[in-house]
């Protein structure tokens, strides 16, 4: 893998908490530069760190710039280029007081050594070429990482996910830009160094690896975040039931006095490895109720950040107008995957027979929130719509904005190169646009790289990794 | 240090996160105990953590029970008896997200390891000597600390503390104790193995050590929870302005009408390595005002819990009558630490050099909140009102209340016995007097110990230590 960054030696030595902020058992300061040996040899007492070996454990005691002693703790040595930054890296075990925590951290500054900003470890392992830019961003991803596939798209991330495939794409494709640069270079004597039939077998390659993966994203990015579920119907379907079945609590108040949610309410659940964020909302329905009004208003905006919704249709109050709601709502909403469930199914009778044509129509599944019938069809559609076409855990899935925004940039740019090969268009213009889908390739794994870029992404990490 | 405890095996192996709750860059899972090694062997896919040295880290993957990668990690490795606990440790330094904590704490459960209760962690390490109940108890303190003089004195307690020189002391009385059991085998014979005189001299010197620890126990144990200080006065003397002024923010709702706080405002801050709990109350007055009343009932219930009081005396209002006030809260509350100001003293005129002779007598500090004059003596005087007599970072201080039990149960038999002794009666009181001295005193250090004693300490103790 070639690479543009040299390592860059970081001059000044750095240092965080790395494990959560509270009261615990042990917490962690990690301390990472080249001063990192030597300074806090100057606050130990124990073993000689500066003459250990990498990778080794040591008990000793922190004594504060005073002499007085902070703690008993242990010393984690890694040696550079052998940690994590590829530094020197030093991590006190301390006892997890958040005094002794703030306090060894207050010394270490009076001894030279600087609070480390967010993210800074990972942005110096990634300066020294331990990590490209997006498997440091699948840190950040795994750290945030709240479901089973959004872990597993993390870790896919953090082990060089797409970038590898991308690198070799990427290495064939600046051969090829090679030779078309030297055809300029001989421009005049009409010569056709790289072979036209395999830079367009190349190119398509290229746009069908990056097709797969920006059509990843959509999913990706909602089974990263957690996918937005918002459940829809007139007032009194028993959308709030539905709700309190799925989270398993009692979180929603329900009555069965029609508008009795008014609030959008809101909560995170995992089912079968995947995160789901579920919305219930106020009935839609026309209300005198101003407050109740606000709700359907609401309701109404918050069907628009819906990935998926559940309509539950109430087969006691008028079948025909709920059918025709919710043909109303797919055409506005063609993006959006709909599940329609028939609730109170426990009571269905004679009557709604008839209007079984009109609910076949609408793929619609029985279900009671009663007898919970149709739960688990509908966690199955749930888990189908969510994961469509992709399998977190085996896939190399995109579901990071920044790494979707290169790869449609350069799918672009690639398909204008294909593009002008087959209108045999000269080289010097394929060649530019070749460049222009290089670059934007190259941007997309840290190969180029910028400190606007660096500090946008890094800045958003947790203190301490 | 004899022990009557011996080296227990614990046959399961525990684990617990031992990092603080929540999501961070790193956290550590700890698991001790005879599986320790072998079972995340299973998991790990890196070096063969049964064949490396103790005090070692590792890089390596940990798999769950299905196969699937979880993290990368990195095992730090502790071979029994050099570990915490004794027993073989595994520290997994795992990425910080909550969900992965979570997740191989429940791969471990189904591989046989069972949750670790709060402090068995430091409960093993008691049992298997690795440290006495005293030094157990002092890591809690330890990981409780949050100011300079409570982690001080929780550092001397878990480096053995008051128990080393007591435990001295009780081999001594263990060896009178055994001349006198003999004694008593040969008690027809009228003979003297235990030398009375350098009993008693041994008795009065526990006797001065124990009255020493006990003497520090009323100060040891505001400096470990915080020295609470309740500001008094009348309405409008600004009680409110010099909570403020102490805690260096706006807190309070500082207003000129007087009876302006009616709750309880407390907050902490740590000034010169102590942690005061200053508490606002309301004005000390009769009032029509219902809520007000109240508060004014809260303020006279909360000066009781003080250890310090400040008492505000406005001098623009009556002066005699708060004197009065005064003094008769000094008759009630003698066991309290009294600090007079005279506020407002940019105001102070002629009227007021009249009472100068009354608050020469009460010791009062001229202070204003407006121009900070007096904060300096009033910093000082609570400094030395909070240590009294004792000095944290050096001295031995009992900061826990069984300690303060055991030692105050063990001051009244050995004072038993040197009365005793004194008036010259018979070896075998004297005996049973000395036996119930050393039983306290092995109370104390853990040598006596029950089930029930060890889960009260323990399970105060924060998960993973």
């Amino acid at each position: 893998m070639e690479q543009f960054k040299i390592n860059i030696y970081q001059e000044d030595t750095i240092a965080a908490i790395s494990t959560p902020q509270g009261q615990g058992g042990v917490a962690i300061i990690r301390i990472s530069g080249p001063q990192a040996l030597s300074t806090i040899s100057k606050a130990w007492k124990g073993t000689d760190l500066q003459k250990v070996e990498s990778h080794t454990l040591h008990l000793g005691k922190y004594f504060d710039t005073e002499g007085k002693l902070l703690d008993e703790a242990l010393a984690a040595l890694f040696k550079a280029p052998n940690s994590f930054t590829g530094e020197d890296v030093v991590e006190l075990n301390i006892h997890g007081s958040q005094w002794l925590q703030k306090t060894i951290l207050s010394d270490l500054i009076k001894r030279g050594i600087r609070i480390a900003r967010p993210g800074e470890f990972t942005q110096r392992a990634f300066l020294n070429g331990k990590m490209d830019l997006t498997q440091a961003e699948g840190v950040a991803d795994l750290i945030a990482a709240s479901s089973k596939a959004a872990h597993a798209m993390a870790i896919n991330q953090t082990r060089g996910g797409f970038s590898k495939e991308i690198e070799i794409l990427r290495s064939r494709l600046i051969e090829f830009a090679s030779l078309l640069e030297l055809e300029l270079d001989f421009s005049e004597e009409d010569v056709e160094f790289a072979d036209r039939a395999q830079l367009l077998f190349l190119c398509n390659q290229i746009k069908e690896k990056i097709k797969k993966l920006t059509d990843s994203y959509a999913s990706g990015e909602v089974l990263k975040n957690g996918v937005p579920v918002v459940i829809a119907g007139i007032p009194n379907a028993g959308k709030s039931s539905l709700l309190n079945l799925l989270l398993k609590e009692e979180k929603a108040i329900v009555t069965d006095i029609p508008g009795t949610t008014r609030d959008i309410i809101e909560d995170t659940v995992e089912i079968n490895g995947i995160l789901y964020r579920f919305i219930d909302t106020a009935g839609l329905r026309k209300t005198e109720d101003i407050v109740e009004a606000i709700g359907v208003k609401k309701a109404q905006e918050s069907l628009k950040k819906a990935y998926i919704v559940i309509w539950l249709i109430d087969p006691n109050q008028n079948i025909n107008e709920q059918i025709d709601q919710i043909n109303k709502f797919k055409i506005k909403n063609q993006d959006k995957k709909l599940i329609v469930l028939i609730n109170k199914s426990d009571l269905l009778n004679d009557r709604t027979e008839n209007i079984e044509n009109d609910i076949l129509k609408l793929n619609a599944i029985p279900f009671s929130t009663l007898t919970q019938n149709g739960l688990k069809p509908l966690l199955e559609m749930l888990h189908e719509e969510a994961t469509k076409g992709i399998h977190p855990e085996t896939d190399i899935i995109v579901t990071n904005a920044r790494h979707y925004e290169s790869l449609s940039k350069a799918l672009e740019s690639v398909e204008r190169v294909e593009d002008n090969l087959q209108r045999g268009i000269s080289a010097d213009l394929v060649a530019q646009d070749i460049r222009e889908t290089l670059t934007h390739l190259a941007t997309l794994t840290g190969a180029i790289s910028s400190d606007t870029l660096l500090h946008s992404i890094f800045s958003r990490f947790c203190i301490g990794k």
